[in-house]
């Protein structure tokens, strides 16, 4: 073993630990974007989730998407992965492994976010294992497991697609089939914002999730090689911030004041779309593309709210629509020299082939990750419900699906005040 | 100096790092397992130990686990360690210092969980420095330092026995001196729940102790030779997830709702069980350690519980009784091929051997923490007294203890609600 | 590239890294020592103002510090960093460029603490961008770029003046132009303690920035050679172990009760100051520099307070006076042996030629932070304002400043309540 594999492994290590790290801010954006009533059952699924995921992962994800024999859906070894080491390869297969089922872990969360505030703990069980089965590793497996979409020269460097675009899509076929949470309509249409209950919590998440990031995209050279993982996290750093003060702005002009929530959306806009391009464009491209998914997460936060798709935590917009863009922009500003995965972009004199690609690979991964989703949730919905009841609902998950609150004493404290008052 | 030595002491310096990290996640774990009015003491007494115990360390524990001319219980060279190079050892002495330091801090940090909410500030300034000499560096010697347990092989990874059994030890001899809460027991003997004030706390901590891990078992390889640390960490995953999914299952079974607290406590069960083993069995034991631990610790947290044991933040079932099922597991799970230190277990033709070396460890080192903390801690019950007047556990430790609300908005909304109702 | 090249690239990336991650610190530390109605104004801000400072930095900021071309204020080339390699160097640029921007942004985040509670979000705009042209980069330049206090030997080796210093110097001119919160002093004179809202925060915020200073301090080797980092980590901890400790006792000792805030401040104390010293003094008198700055941000405190110089989260205190105090400490403990920039300190028979070029370096920094920053403010506040009205500030600029509130349940919970009484 020489000293270019273990660096390798080392600092694919230290990628995996920090995605796996971006956890933590799921839980913390998804409970800072929730009510209080609601806060425990998602922290507490969370964890959960992401241990079935590691599970499932170990037994059958990795097998389908990296193992041999592959059909044109998934691969067909390496089940119940042993830690057994391959005699070539530029890093440990343990580590990438590990690396790959944080990649996996983060997918299913982003998916689950779509079920805020109004699914049951049973929904979360069986879906986390069926999604780990049947979508993700189908998808990761057709842009990174050497499928047709490979073949294709598909650029996605480190997951826009594979992992955002497809957890949202599992999102909106969740958000659609679960219906809107009670009391975000009225009867003539509009729609009420149902505020999350602690903007310090996703402020922190929105942190967290941006130092993990560079665990996602950087570590996604798994490779110290050239040190190329600088330029990657320089490009990553610049869109995340560039992200942030385009929401600011847009939130501002229009609304009048810069929103907190849509200020944190912009910047994981900016961080999600440049992850697919963060290996294959300028740094002035990378703060262009930050730039425009933060006023994109905007706008698309009003679209899906006007058209009653009631997306608590911003799954969408943040995940799907920055995702489809960050997508679709490393086929306008990839860079000859840069792509090493397909060709130049639009503005490099690449043309429209790469673009093409890009948006055959949006189109199929999308549809792909939609119907599953779909058709699962709704094979579920028939047989056994995905949603709790109206009463328990208006209780609170905390209670209704796990017997205790999150925070007992000050759901206590807002139950006196309120029947004092 | 060789690239060998400079990429364990990398690998070694990032997982001390990640090792002191996971104090946060302590903070979050104890103060979100426990009620509004002392969440100011225990998050300030956390730092503060950690610090105390740092300085301890320095200037005694280290020299004690690892010092030269050692006696029976511990050695004798290098107090005040001054930052030296050995001219031999295969990373930097200061590296390997600062993760031991680690180490120490988690294992005191883990015993003052034994005092949740009613210890005087005082007992806790006492028993850090008392512990961090005459406790852990003793065990740790025996086992990590070249003492006798060590000459029989005893097979502790990362610390089931050394960090976390200990820790549990001296948490229960602190339970018993202290007594229960006020109002945990009724007269008939029945127990109240005294519900922590936080999940979203506690379910971050989870996770931050989970990544925290990382650094604690893959970084007690202290060393990247052959890339092995990824091995540890894919066990470490793992066993986490396996030990959520199983404590998520039972509590589900037997309560009928999955309960939060319960699958969180499942994940560190199945992180402190694998500490002992993580790098002596395969994977898929590493499931089946975690799952077990999950199951355990459910049954632990009601054992004690019966017992008029009141332990606020599972100290107790989760470093007590996982430490234990942790530290036997090996015994028989360890391979041939993995068993660096020691010998096969028992299913992999190691007979019982092993598992005796193993059980000999638990209560060697159980029996001296927990004699030791017990007589330190009788001693200054004695003495000086260890636990609050009624009245001031009443009012809350944030007030009595350091004359300042922890939350003083949200005391002091709670309190005029309360007064208007 | 060499393996040297690749292991220095990779530690300063993990450096970056956990120096960005001290953003989450100053997110919780700002909004815990704050109150309920501005949190979600604080936690967005901070975000905001890290990204808006990262594309500053990008396009201006590094190219003033380390341009080619400087005058004697700022370097002149590499604006809008396109991210190419020099052929020379110890470390790809990219790497080191984002651990130089991680700089930047921690100091504008503390200058910006001197802003809490009563600052309009646009000066928050403007001044991120004001100081991360005209204020950091020229003493950045000046100490590190190769300026005249570089040429003087001024022994700063992480940061304690270019960093904390500066940020403390524009917090004090903010401080003084923004005047003290309404309600903080009373007509006679005293002052009333307008307590942070919630210590979970702040003591999670030191841990986390803690843990970041490994890679601030141990990270300003941008090196693995020798393994130097390991040393410097050892004191970093140290300092800040003995700063908790000295600021427990002290405020114990003054005040008759250990002292939340101040034991949480003692940590950062120690931490600023060993910041400059790390590299450069022995253990035992990192131990002794983090005592000793412990108990000086405790006077500090006072001393800031009594004249009616009111500043919430204690950045003058933290960060200037333990700025200042690490920064002359280099001069009286500087070992002959470690003083690779610079001389001898005082007590290792360096005369006090270290101490005068460490006392010039404090004087003319601090002097220009303050200047500069006091200027650029007052222009701001005749023509625009810096303060939001009396009335807004009362409502919270949560509200008054984005629209919405920080946490929305609990403010309404607290306002049914105060009606209520």
């Amino acid at each position: 073993m020489d000293e270019m594999y273990l660096m390798n492994s080392l600092w694919t290590m230290v990628s995996a630990i920090l995605v796996i790290f971006m956890i933590a801010g799921f839980i913390l954006l998804e409970a800072g974007s929730t009510r209080m009533k609601n806060a425990g059952h998602i922290a507490g699924k969370t964890i959960f989730t992401f241990g079935l995921a590691s599970i499932v992962f170990w037994a059958i994800g990795y097998a389908f998407i990296f193992g041999d024999n592959a059909n044109f859906f998934v691969g067909m070894s390496d089940f119940f992965y042993n830690g057994a080491l391959a005699e070539d390869g530029g890093l440990a297969d343990t580590v990438f492994f590990l690396f790959q089922l944080a990649f996996a872990g983060i997918s299913i969360t982003i998916a689950l976010g779509g079920f805020a505030e109004r699914a049951k703990f049973s929904a979360y069980v069986v879906f986390t294992i069926l999604f780990g089965i049947l979508v993700y590793p189908v998808i990761a497996h057709w842009i990174w497991g050497g499928g047709w979409l490979a073949e294709h020269g598909k650029q996605d460097f480190a997951g826009s697609t594979v992992v955002h675009l497809t957890g949202a899509m599992a999102a909106l076929a969740a958000t659609i089939l679960l219906k809107p949470r009670i009391g975000k309509y009225n009867k003539d249409g509009s729609a009420n914002n149902i505020a999350g209950h602690n903007q310090v919590y996703t402020a922190l998440a929105v942190l967290i999730l941006w130092v993990g990031w560079f665990g996602f995209n950087a570590g996604s050279t798994v490779s110290v090689d050239g040190a190329f993982f600088g330029f990657v996290a320089l490009n990553t750093n610049l869109a995340a911030g560039a992200g942030a003060v385009a929401a600011t702005f847009i939130s501002w002009l229009v609304l009048g004041k810069p929103d907190v929530p849509t200020l944190l959306n912009g910047a994981l806009a900016g961080l999600v779309a440049i992850t697919a391009s963060c290996a294959f464009v300028e740094p002035w491209a990378a703060v262009v593309i930050g730039f425009i998914a933060g006023v994109l997460v905007f706008y698309s936060a009003r679209f899906f709210e006007k058209r009653k798709i009631d997306d608590p935590i911003f799954a969408l917009s943040v995940h799907g629509t920055a995702g489809v863009w960050g997508t679709l922009s490393t086929g306008f500003f990839a860079t000859e020299e840069l792509a090493t995965v397909g060709q130049a972009g639009l503005f490099y004199g690449g043309g429209l082939h790469q673009l093409g690609v890009q948006a055959l690979g949006v189109v199929t991964s999308g549809l792909y990750a939609f119907i599953i989703s779909f058709v699962i949730l709704f094979v579920m919905k028939k047989l056994v419900g995905i949603r709790v009841s109206e009463e328990e609902e208006i209780m609170g998950l905390d209670i209704s699906e796990h017997g205790s609150y999150g925070y007992p004493e000050q759901m206590s404290a807002n139950s006196t005040s309120k029947i004092s008052s």
